[in-house]
């Protein structure tokens, strides 16, 4: 562990194929700040919920947020013990043998509790926060939440602690007996790639695509 | 519900934003096709974990497959309660007010517990639908899996009872009172673009790319 990884506890460790896991900030932080979406996990009588949800990164901290009045969010700010995954596709691997095909992908998976913010103030500023993770630049154009629009926002911090990463990179690994069977083997990468803006069809006349619009990107 | 819908259970209705929630199986059958990875949520000590995993879709079956030595798919076999979710995102929506700002996704949410299938000649099959989830074509080419990768390999069913899908799709939906603010509101559609396929390092010459990889895509 260097002084950049979040800990190793137990119950985070990465067991299965230890080579693909890391605790490393800045790569769970690039992750993190690539995706649009978790998948968020949380228990109910017993029975597990996955349920895709928005987020944004502020430094060791995610925000979420949802609707007051749904389910989820009710559990999630009453302290339910949840696991939020973020996880980037970023290829097929296809191998000689059915065995070895793979994904090539990133992922990150966080435990623990959040905790809802009450202050109106840094509400507002969580909002911006999940604004500009999913469009950089959108907040200087939307117009700000009202009160009543914040009252009916539940936005909640979740502490980035027990935090892992999980990567696979790289051509397929075959066994050394399928390596002249004459099979294509290699990856096909896939990535997410933003088309051309589609202008709301109420929209007023005279108003152009706005350049975050027209050039949106994921990867930074 | 149409007779073409998988049952509505208190579980599995869609309470949120019930205009988005399904139950069709032409819908939910068409989401699970297109996507490539799902997201299994299990219940570890009260704590929820969420992993990524490769699925196929056989019938009203979902395929799991893992190494038999991971703790989610020991857990899997063992008859956990399990939720397998599956998201396609298709856009982003920017909204003229920060609060109306959302995404275009379509997600499936299953619920139920996973079975190991456990004849080798079943296995095999199940193999072939896995690799043929994840590359239509490939199974003619792949070399199929030998009784020592069968062994190692667990492949789970989950059967899609207690199943539904969440849709949002068009344009954003604003205020009256922003209408006319002079602001750009429409969607960014975003897609997963397969790339040019990358040859293993050590492909043997002469080998062409096949064309279930140069002309991959996941719409169909």
């Amino acid at each position: 562990m260097s002084s950049n990884d979040y800990p190793s506890t137990p119950r985070n460790r990465v067991r299965r194929l230890p080579e693909r896991g890391s605790h490393d900030r800045d790569l769970i932080h690039a992750i993190l700040d690539e995706g649009t979406f978790c998948h968020v996990g949380i228990v109910v009588d017993g029975q597990p919920f996955v349920v895709p949800m928005a987020y944004a990164r502020r430094g060791g901290t995610l925000l979420l947020h949802g609707a007051a009045s749904s389910r989820i969010m009710r559990a999630l700010a009453g302290g339910a013990q949840a696991c939020v995954t973020v996880t980037l596709q970023d290829g097929m691997v296809l191998a000689r043998s059915a065995f070895h095909h793979s994904m090539n992908y990133r992922s990150v998976m966080a435990l623990g509790r959040a905790r809802p913010i009450e202050d109106d103030a840094r509400k507002k500023e969580a909002f911006d926060a999940l604004v500009e993770h999913l469009v950089p630049g959108r907040t200087r154009d939307a117009r700000a939440p009202n009160q009543q629009e914040v009252k009916a926002t539940t936005i909640l911090e979740f502490p980035l602690e027990e935090v892992s990463a999980k990567v696979r990179t790289g051509p397929p690994k075959d066994e050394e007996e399928d390596m002249a069977m004459g099979i294509w083997a290699g990856v096909i990468p896939l990535r997410v790639v933003p088309g051309e803006p589609e202008p709301a069809p109420d929209l007023e006349p005279g108003l152009e695509v706005p350049e975050y619009a027209a050039s949106y990107s994921r990867t930074r």
